[in-house]
């Protein structure tokens, strides 16, 4: 979340432009059936043509469709008709998925694991096994493994799990195989308006940011915005590169990005403190302030100050389950994660 | 695609490293309820604690669940027990995302338009709107606006859209409110054994790639993967940047990644003809090798060998209904994209 008065629209630009909306639905890749286009040759130069032509387009055909009661199959056999554009079988198509999708999730695996719907399937590539929790093991994951080893480094965000199984019904969705096709959403934009307007719903009703004259931008996780505001705090054409610093202890990951990325623009500088009396100087520093604080949950404070300093809030457990919420967060750049808000750190969501 | 032989294991894992896999599902954020859980405040270390315990979860209680048949209800209200990890109303979960699906799809748009379940709604914010094509406007796109400028300066894949329509039922999909919630798949992995399984068994059945004794790497759609895979060809310590190069006429997205990004590693230099006589220098170069081509569809060979000389094949649309297959594809590093395959380019996975 970027104010809109915050340092200049090239800020904002660059904001946009790093980051990379991403919203992947799972398809099916229909192997089965016969890969029979209306046009089966002709080069990537036409194909751009026709895609390109909005709303007259060219329409597939194929003569697979085994599909009951389909009213699609209107082409000839000689594919030179275009079919319209309807739904097969309008009236239950989604029956198979849901039936499906109940009884993948009535598989229990002893409950010391879980089967996904696009999970590993077995030998025989018929069905989906159980994928067992750390320490359990077996087809069915009822087995304890007694010399296993804990790896308590990081936190992964199930124990959420419960609650939205207690809302089966609710968070349920069903994805259709045309859901949002196009690169962008109507009106040219890559960004999900709808999703915008929630999002500052949801922080209204939680009470724990002010989203008013400020920009809302999406990343794949909170990692990918880290990085993104960066770079777009650090000055264009510097001799030497902006400094990263953050309160010890730190998240690892900061240093780890800026470590990786090893981009001309910034660098990891390590901690703060060492930075106090460095303020006035003239190289520009970003302190990415994290509140609470991951990994002792404090709520930190900035430390440095001053016309070269920006500050990113890293707001990832900013939320009531983590901490109490005494006040709005009202900083130029707030950043908040789906994976802590919901649990859905999968989802690469920030 | 990256061969397993293929310069080194650095490469491998810098690649690797470079991607992030994306698997964003739609998810109804619950704003309605209460967000009473049954641990309301205490450090995000302790949540990270917990979270880290991997089988011996805390489960998360709240007093909201109006859903009939509940059954995960057992917790008092005073929090003090915990629920059982159960699905709520197990056996009919799914039947009002299907309705709400059908009903969705059910609106015509006047054939000019579409609505989606994630799509913006009405100003009573109850039902989503239809969101119309290119060059049509009005609540049911049925008013075609005459003064239309139509942009035909880039593709959308949107011609795909009444193959999946036409396959509804066998493209459905359900997603739990619970599917993947976790950062990583069974066995500590980032990526989809299952999804790369498809993969190689999808270019097998078309007989357009090789991928035997080939790594599989996902990315946030090709754009990622291009430059990923240029940062993991380009030299570690050198003095100067790495060249990239393509055949003229080449996709306008190579030069503006390059100069976008900025990084020490690599600089985009423009045509490849222009180092066809320098190959023997020591300038480390790595060309795009684009087949078919974008914009022209040619099947584009590589102009430049030699030692350092690294080769990029973008096979976007190395597809049967955009080109001929007459040979399976079997470069050292191929880069594949959905956008191009089934036309979902709005899911970002290459």
């Amino acid at each position: 979340m970027v104010k809109t008065g915050f340092s200049s629209m090239h800020v904002q630009a660059c904001l946009v432009s790093s980051v990379i909306l991403n919203l992947l639905f799972v398809t099916y890749i229909y192997l089965g059936g016969q890969w029979n286009l209306s046009w089966s040759s002709g080069a990537a130069a036409e194909a751009e043509a026709v895609t390109s032509a909005g709303h007259g387009r060219v329409y597939l055909v194929d003569d697979e469709n085994t599909e009951p009661g389909s009213e699609c199959n209107s082409a000839g056999p000689d594919y030179s008709h275009f079919s319209t554009n309807c739904i097969a079988d309008a009236n239950s198509w989604t029956s198979g998925a849901a039936a499906e999708a109940e009884a993948i999730a009535a598989v229990s695996c002893s409950g010391h694991g879980r089967v996904y719907l696009d999970g590993l399937v077995d030998d025989e590539n018929t069905e989906p096994v159980c994928e067992c929790n750390s320490c359990y093991s077996g087809p069915d994951c009822s087995r304890f493994l007694t010399d296993c080893i804990l790896d308590a480094n990081s936190g992964d965000p199930l124990f959420l799990e419960p609650f939205w199984k207690q809302h089966a019904a609710s968070s349920a969705v069903v994805v259709a195989g045309w859901h949002r096709m196009s690169y962008k959403y109507n009106n040219n934009v890559y960004i999900s308006k709808e999703l915008e307007r929630l999002i500052r719903k949801l922080h209204a009703v939680v009470g724990n940011a002010v989203t008013d004259n400020s920009y809302i931008i999406f990343g794949a996780g909170s990692t990918q915005l880290l990085t993104a505001a960066a770079y777009a705090l650090s000055p264009e054409n510097s001799s030497s590169p902006a400094a990263i610093v953050a309160s010890v202890p730190y998240y690892t990951l900061y240093q780890q990005q800026g470590e990786y990325f090893n981009l001309a623009k910034f660098k990891f500088e390590g901690g703060a403190h060492k930075w106090m009396n460095k303020s006035d100087s003239s190289t520009y520093t970003i302190e990415f302030v994290t509140a609470p604080n991951n990994p002792d949950g404090r709520l930190n404070k900035p430390l440095l100050e001053g016309p070269n300093v920006k500050t990113v809030y890293d707001r990832a457990y900013y939320w009531p389950h983590y901490t109490p919420i005494t006040a709005q967060a009202d900083e130029d750049l707030m950043v908040f994660t789906l994976s802590k808000l919901t649990g859905h750190a999968g989802s690469r969501f920030g």
